[in-house]
């Protein structure tokens, strides 16, 4: 028998319904040939074996290094993917549930204050132990508890259900950050070590026809409408009024930002905001992220190696600082968010994700004679994240999720930037319209590039 | 002969009309009883005399120290502003303007790229020399020229009036610096020097009844009107939606901000943005700065040396990090900076500046019942900044001004926060309703505090 | 045929007789029934042999951390050693040798310039590539070839045979290291990994009985004498002065800091060094390194877990600023080096070594009644390394060794003590009356311990 | 009536006498045609009024700065040398005394631990109060009562003079850093102030020619032998043994370290210790302190402005670890404190001190040649410190002074090397042959250089 208020079940057999949940899901409808459980059961083993297949190429070494303190190994994200399910779900559900090693509450607490100590962040490097093979046991445990949780308890109760697909989302967005924290630490070695061999066949070269398309202004919604699953900051919904604007089809490729390099772009102060500037020349920023040059040839690494940089590709692992003074050069601006939402309106959600197996972004195609007549953009999902003008704060009426969900994003709304549209890292039913991403100015290890927008 | 187009004069019998300036002002009209020259020779000398009549109560050895790197020695302000007039005024209008000593090109360059190199900042501190005695005589003889100069060009270059009057705005800015850096210098001195000995009547200890009052959303204009001085950041005038919200009549007191840190503000990570909860931690910050506890008692630096705590003075010297966790302890949130300049509107701008000698915020006045059927807002001028809800960034169509003054303002739109309204230490003709004052969201030696908002 | 002069061998066939090298060995004598080629070769594959036994109870995960900046991974331990073979002695007596990989050159160059550019010392923990498994395959390569190359020119090339004792020393040093950063490591993860399950018999809890051994001054010979290997900050063997003193028969013991400890020595300024008394409040340092109290009981990290600290065991872990501060507080003082290295002549070099594998100093033995006629010292080698007065500098007339061995030693002569006698971390055949090892004051995370001394 | 006993006198007219001293001094036979009184007070004024004769140059606003951690305002040095009094002199011996300003206690405690909570030692420059003239009319009012206590206690009082005497000689190593502070700020102003406008005639260039002299070794004294005033750290005396030696005529001059320079001294990693390597590349350093070259002109700060290097002056404001690396480079070696000392037996102390008023090191004249019969050796004292091969350790059988005094010179005793022989910065009758300055190596804002020695 399930209950019906919100009490944690005595074991398995009792479920937990209607207890407050922390993101928006109202998509309950089952799924054409399965039910609720079915399907929760499935997305979730697919889930998590995605995880787990991402590592195949992995040494057990590779699993263990912080390669620097936004990083974080591989076995750590692993397991506070797991400890996420274990602790916000297993033990909030299930009373007297006897956690796999009380010690992992800690060390795998990423920040989450309420939840007790998270273990010092920048020493996630030092913990050897447990090994990878412990960690794939915790796993192991902690799935089986939630498919028998899935199972018993998935019909009856929403809230579990929601909660259960927001763990989802969060070891999607771990997904993403592990091959990002990888590729850095590969890219710190002299070896230049190799994740996937034969990644991708050459984008070809041939350089896209970028248009301005111009977007009408006007008052618009944004955010999230209460349909499928999203994270608190993208509600409420809400109006915003924008003037006409126009928006480039394609997003910047590295063949124009070299131009920004060759024009002295990392030279001249008037391009760039006072902080930025100081990390121009702090930091020894001479071109984006991975890139060096070699006997005149630009090239960069990427999870296949070294590699030349292909021209007609999106640049890639630039910070906000960068892609604002490539804008100013560019005699342009970066879009708002909102400006970059309402541009993504009936634009389909597809693109170079992480099922492509590229782990790189990919030349766009040419805009074809025919479209001339549509406003049509390109790559607006996957490949890079965009970033845009918008600092990342609340929205007008913002509630953060309530117990613990409500560190996930609300406290962070604060001197970072917002990025939209998923990048060729991002698992394909991850990323949405109203998907808001965030880091400081000065990140770079993310796969993150731009699109331009301008006034009209 | 004034000449009528773009060039240097040759001498100070020439004038520049019409060269493109930086900031907006149209208010071209004469004083009454008076013509343009005398009066923008009566503001130059008023607001050059306001400067120097601050430094009256110092000694020299207070003019050099640079007690944080945010802050700047008196010498600094002074010999700065001067620099300001000097490089940017008198030096691009007279052909053959020999500067008082080159090297003040460079020392007294806060950060304009344009001009040169700047002195580094953390260094400002260092330079005994030049004396305050050749600062003084370095403004006497830039004063001389200026002077000379709104004489004899005054009447016919709009341009130059303008860029005068920039050069005004930039002083009064300084001159608020000024003592929040002394006030600052003398707050780590173990003898807690007293600026002026008897500042202030006490504020009377009535609690003031602080209401929530409605404002209409819809969509609004904010931002400078063309009319009278403005800086580059607060154009273009542009439209904003809000919806419906109320503001708080008063400005939050010592007294509310002392029941958060009883509450246990400072020790509740929940209360805090990621960011700022480290700053409490990192810091130790147990109450706002300037404060500590003495056997029980609340004690403060002011600039008439150490006080107790009033209780219905707004409270002050708060980082953003902290209103915002009062805000949240409260269970309502700051205020948008459009929100703040709607509320603001048919508000007179009156209230405790600079020109009352207070140095220091002064508690309200209580609402009395016949104001109840209007809506009425208390101290939204003078007293202290208010910390608003929004990140600075540029305005929709925000052009920064041209040359070196474009780093005024634009090159700072990253990791900082609006504040509006002005302080105690703000001169009363220098704050406007549009008026956006920006730090970063961890700084607190500012005079700023916050006046609540709520949806409705 | 083997050359005679001190060109590269061009084959493994080919010998390099008579080149110049690096560390004093005359020892050349056969071993009793074998040879001098069996017996390197023996010698060389028996340590080699060691560090891959030390490692047997490691999960690959282990070898990849560095836990602070001053440890390295094990990988880069066992990597570096075999470096120092394959670049010192390989690389420079075969002619065309070909480095198993160009790479390692770098990449586990720990601080000779002469040989390249190092790989940044902080970065070492960044390497996961190449694997374990890798690292052990270039042992082998790198064993087999140094195998040939004994054999081939081991019995004509004394300078081969010097240059490779050195190397086999230097692993040694490693060898040491390795366990004492894999302790570091260990200590940092709330797991508290265990190293060896059952170490240790517990040390018995009876209280020595510690005497003033007097020790006759006058002019001392010290330094090493030539026979048998020797690093070149051994030598030359000179004259020193000293003044009759006393040196205490026994090793401070747990029991006795805890006095020091109980007696307030981490809160009394006047027991410290200036520089010790700063370390102690920015590092917040309380106890020992590893030590912890839970509930009134000071419990210690060790090899074999979290354990109870052992009253009558040397103490271990301690700086050079506690061992003074320690030797203050007990109106004594520390010995000097030579001192040292005086009174430990006739003393049998013997004690708790590695090859006890207890990876943890042992309580000494009581001195028998029958002892009392005759001077002695317990634990003079093994158990800790004794921290001495002795600032560690050139003796008179120093000669760096020639070539890249010249900076093993000589580069360091500055802001660095002493130490003498070796740890139960040294391996057996590592330590000498002569050894001088040397640390930063500051340093804690060897096992390093104290012997007192005082003036007659 | 005198007191007899180690008590604090009631009043003025109360001496205590007997009290244990710190430093030593039997130096007790009055002065030919004075007493002790006379003399002390003579002295004390002397001192004292050179202090305040040294300010004469300055404005109230080059009192104030700290350019860099190690140095320290003017303002601080000359009120610190007045707390000396007050507090270890006044406070001590009058029973009763009333501080000038209790906050002065805490504001200018250097580092003694032992009168209580030192004021943060890089906060020295934030303090703009109390003014330079409230400073001066604390020393006045310190010096009358010293005055007094002189005249009433001083015949009778040995421990009181000999802590006068410690006063003084405290006073004057203040002197010498007041002024080395005051370089390095003046060094930091673009305007390079100058301190004496025509110090010095230019030293005439003449190369002189350097000879290596012979010292015997064997068993000799060195420390202080109780004649006089000494440090503690300067005893006990003692024998050391040292071997034959040679020791240059004369100190390395400008065009010998020129040579070094222009031989890539700074670029040849084999030449330096590790750390010294470490802070030529992380501080950039290409030449001594306050060297620039412009269009290939060495160029130097002096307290009288920028000048061209002078050929043939001793080098100056080098740090041990280029003092060590031009040792090595010239295949020397720099003299242990004991050979300099010895070497020094027999020379006259006199040189280029304070007292010539010059500022600045002074070419060395040549030894003529009927001198070659005999030692002689140039500039032993004054010109330039000379950086010695001795750690800065304790003496045999040191024993620090008894009281707050213990904590002058004992507690450094770690990671600083010995300076011998004073310089043009150090007032005559501070230096004596068995002085031992000390200074981390890394210090180069001192006016140190060297002189060579080497094995016979």
């Amino acid at each position: 028998m399930c209950s019906s208020n919100n009490t944690k079940s005595e074991s398995l057999s009792d479920c937990n319904i209607g207890s407050s949940a922390g993101f928006s899901d109202t998509n309950q409808a089952p799924l054409p040939g399965g039910n609720l459980v079915d399907s929760l059961r499935a997305k979730y083993l697919a889930v998590r074996g995605m995880t787990e297949a991402l590592c195949t190429p992995l040494c057990p070494e590779d699993y263990v290094v912080q390669s620097t303190p936004s990083a974080s190994p591989t076995k750590w994200h692993i397991a506070h993917t797991t400890w996420f399910f274990e602790t916000l779900v297993l033990d909030s559900q299930i009373v007297g549930y006897k956690p796999v090693n009380l010690a992992y509450r800690h060390m795998f607490n990423s920040y989450y204050n309420t939840i007790g100590q998270p273990f010092m962040r920048g020493q996630r490097g030092v913990l050897s132990r447990p090994t990878v093979g412990e960690i794939f046991d915790y796993r192991r445990a902690v799935d089986a508890s939630m498919v028998k949780l899935i199972e018993r308890c998935g019909l009856k109760d929403a809230a579990l259900r929601q909660m259960i697909e927001t763990g989802l989302h969060h070891e999607q967005q771990h997904q993403e950050l592990m091959l990002t924290d990888l590729k850095h630490m590969f890219s710190e070695n002299p070896l230049k070590p190799v994740y996937v061999a034969n990644r991708q066949e050459i984008s070809p070269e041939i350089a896209t026809l970028c248009r301005w398309n111009p977007v009408s202004g006007g008052i618009h919604l944004i955010g999230h409408d209460g349909l499928g699953f999203a994270y608190d900051n993208e509600s409420p919904r809400h109006e915003v009024l924008v003037k006409d604007f126009q928006l480039a089809s394609h997003l910047v490729t590295n063949a124009e930002y070299l131009a920004f390099i060759d024009d002295g772009g990392y030279s001249r102060h008037e391009l760039w905001l006072a902080d930025g500037w100081e990390a121009v020349k702090t930091e020894g920023w001479q071109a984006p992220l991975y890139w060096h040059c070699e006997d005149g040839q630009w090239r960069y690494m990427t999870l296949s190696g070294l590699r030349d940089v292909v021209a007609h590709e999106p640049v890639c692992h630039i910070s906000y600082f960068e892609a604002d003074a490539f804008a100013r050069w560019s005699q342009s601006r970066l879009p708002t968010e909102a400006e970059w939402e309402i541009a993504a309106t009936g634009q389909r959600c597809d693109g170079n994700f992480l099922e492509s197996r590229m782990y790189h972004p990919r030349a766009g195609q040419d805009a074809a004679p025919q479209d001339d007549s549509t406003q049509h953009f390109y790559q607006m999902y996957g490949d890079v994240w965009e970033w845009t003008a918008s600092a990342y704060l609340a929205y007008p009426g913002f509630k953060p999720a309530p117990g613990a969900l409500g560190e996930y994003n609300g406290k962070f709304m604060c001197n970072q930037f917002v990025l939209r549209g998923g990048s060729c890292m991002t698992p394909r039913d991850h990323i949405r319209q109203t998907y808001r991403n965030f880091f400081p100015p000065i990140a770079r290890w993310q796969f993150a590039g731009l699109r331009l927008a301008r006034d009209v």
